[in-house]
């Protein structure tokens, strides 16, 4: 007997969710060597070989670790909050400022929960990760766009629209999310956006959620700047060791924030999913304390695959790009893709080998793409002909 | 700086998690064994070694198991299809009809997110699980409670209030969430009411969510009744190795339903969580695979200190408890505690050196408290004989 299916309820509809970046199926040519773009290869850039023994260690000593406070284990909060606070120059209580969550995307989830209500609007910017807008949209709010404008001249900074910001906050939405270094650009904001972002929400009595995720992979000298060193009290910074350090498979994340956000999206965490994994939270043990020089070598690693890969993008008229700052994310503009972006990333999937994640998931985008290209280096540059030829073919 | 805390979403307030089981402090006299019986104790009872072995391999075979599509590896899902449809008596499609989520926790919040709209009622059992009635408000829906009568003579089963469920429905319910074995009392539905409930499931368009977590552990020659054998286009079954088998460090859990509700669970774990932990789903591998005798012995010993605690309880007329028939929870009635069960669940924690989870969690019970009797066995009976002294002593 066939059974109707049950409606599906009001706030699913809006999600919108028909496109899952990551979860893309592969039918791959025989012959080449599928590149999935659409996220890291941890293979090619495996974890520290410490959280691998930590997470052991703490496996079999099950006792200690298995059960934890709905927010993380006190031990653990104590090691984050102390390297975290020299990290983002402000400091953080590790008793009430600080959440362990399953993965970043549950801190995001449960920070955008914890803060908006039903018919509220919300900054988001535009082009920013996917699942702002959609959690946005799934709590019944309104997103509201702000530009950030990156296509900018080789080595001109990306700047956030800050009258639209403005505009934003006037118009009523008492809430910001966005990524630093951006997600999908690469691009890395001015201290003199974080600053104005910074007073803006002072002005207005608004709040700010910033995804840091990549912040500890930044290339260069480039300077970054701590949202929460300028507005500790109006921002809650989302970060965890999935990209970087290549520890997605764990689900740990962490989130800062005030006090009274923490124990609400800890009231949360406790029907959501409880905890993440007790034994996982050992994974974050050796965390910002790696062994000496794996960092630098491994943002070197990242900085030679960016350099290749713009120079492949940079020689043809096709495509374009904007040089990545920090993370291991680029947009890639294919002008000849506009009005068919699904047919160019099917043809990359078939006739290329290729993975890579759509534009449009980021906002109105209707003519790019996004890459991770924390891969195998010759297989990313390989792929990345690929890609210039089937963009120089539509 | 002081800044106004940001106003908590109106669905928060609904939620009354002011009181939060499992997260209690444990503030204890000196020189007693503290027994916690708000969970088990998974140095007590440890996991299967096979587990602890399959997840180390994962951790180092990183690539094959760090990401995963949001539902599950596929080769986990095979596996876990395979052996549950032969548990439950019903088949199940490991394409459409399985996902794996963060702990059974993580599946229960997004099965009721994926069947309850805003305004809705949803049937409740009371006694039962205090997530259930959480979720339901957090979706700002209405629950309708449906009493299960556990306080039975010996030997005679608990009943559902089958009429309270057809009103429920009548009424214009058109979903039941509960138990089996019930949580908290340790009672077994008949077969008799499984089957009422497909029936009436049936007879009014209506869905069932049922949470087996600890059907694998019943005592005796009970019978089980699995819901999905006899209504599986209309029930979704959550189910996982957090309790029996002590995996609850990992956090992974299984729903198995009609696809088109996988298909939205899977959605929606997009944006809360992406996935369970990917290393973590190894912890599947072993699961309805221990070895020859494990699940047996596991349930002897439970069995054992069921009986030990149940004749300290039985022993003192100044409480009052059903015997478990699945599980290791026990509900025990203490007549005096009423109007003042904060102080009793307190003076068992600085007198007596035992965690204990409240009554009204689980609907309106204000003089009973549940137990998790998986525990060291003689410290579980030492820490009843305390139990009831303060029982006597109120």
């Amino acid at each position: 007997m066939a059974v109707a299916p049950w409606p599906a309820p009001h706030r699913f509809q809006r999600m919108n969710a028909d496109h899952a970046p990551g979860q893309e199926r592969s039918e791959v040519p025989q012959g080449l060597r599928h590149v999935d773009f659409s996220h890291g290869d941890v293979s090619a850039f495996p974890p520290p070989p410490e959280v691998v023994d930590a997470v052991t260690a703490a496996l079999r000593d099950g006792g200690r670790y298995a059960y934890s406070p709905y927010r993380g284990h006190s031990f653990i909060r104590e090691l984050v909050a102390q390297r975290l606070s020299t990290f983002t120059g402000a400091p953080i209580d590790p008793t009430s400022e600080v959440i362990v969550t399953p993965g970043t995307q549950g801190g995001l989830f449960l920070a955008l929960s914890a803060l908006v209500e039903r018919g509220d609007k919300v900054a988001v910017v535009a082009p920013d990760y996917f699942a702002n807008r959609k959690i946005v949209e799934y709590l019944e709010a309104t997103p509201v766009p702000v530009e950030l404008a990156y296509r900018t001249a080789e080595g001109e900074p990306a700047r956030l629209d800050l009258d639209e910001l403005r505009a934003a906050f006037a118009g009523g939405a008492r809430l910001l999310v966005f990524s630093n270094p951006n997600n999908p650009t690469g691009a890395v904001y001015t201290s003199e956006d974080i600053e104005a972002i910074a007073a803006l929400a002072t002005e207005f009595d608004a709040f700010v959620i910033v995804d840091q995720l990549y912040s500890r992979q930044i290339f260069g000298e480039h300077p970054f700047t701590h949202l929460r060193a300028h507005a500790r009290e109006r921002c809650l910074t989302l970060i965890g060791p999935s990209k970087t350090e290549s520890v997605s498979g764990c689900r740990v994340g962490v989130a800062i924030a005030p006090a009274a956000i923490i124990d609400r999206m800890e009231q949360l965490q406790g029907i959501v999913s409880l905890r993440a994994a007790g034994y996982m939270q050992a994974a974050l043990e050796p965390w910002f304390a790696e062994s000496e020089g794996w960092l630098d070598q491994r943002i070197a690693d990242h900085a030679r695959i960016r350099d290749d890969l713009h120079a492949v993008f940079s020689a043809s008229g096709a495509v374009s790009t904007r040089l990545t700052e920090g993370g291991s994310y680029l947009f890639l503009d294919v002008p000849a893709a506009k009005g068919r972006i699904d047919e160019f990333v099917a043809k990359l999937r078939t006739e290329a080998a290729v993975t890579v994640t759509r534009g449009p998931e980021f906002g109105d985008f209707p003519e790019s793409v996004r890459l991770n290209f924390s891969q195998d280096h010759q297989a990313a540059v390989d792929a990345a002909r690929r890609i210039v030829q089937v963009a120089e073919r539509l």
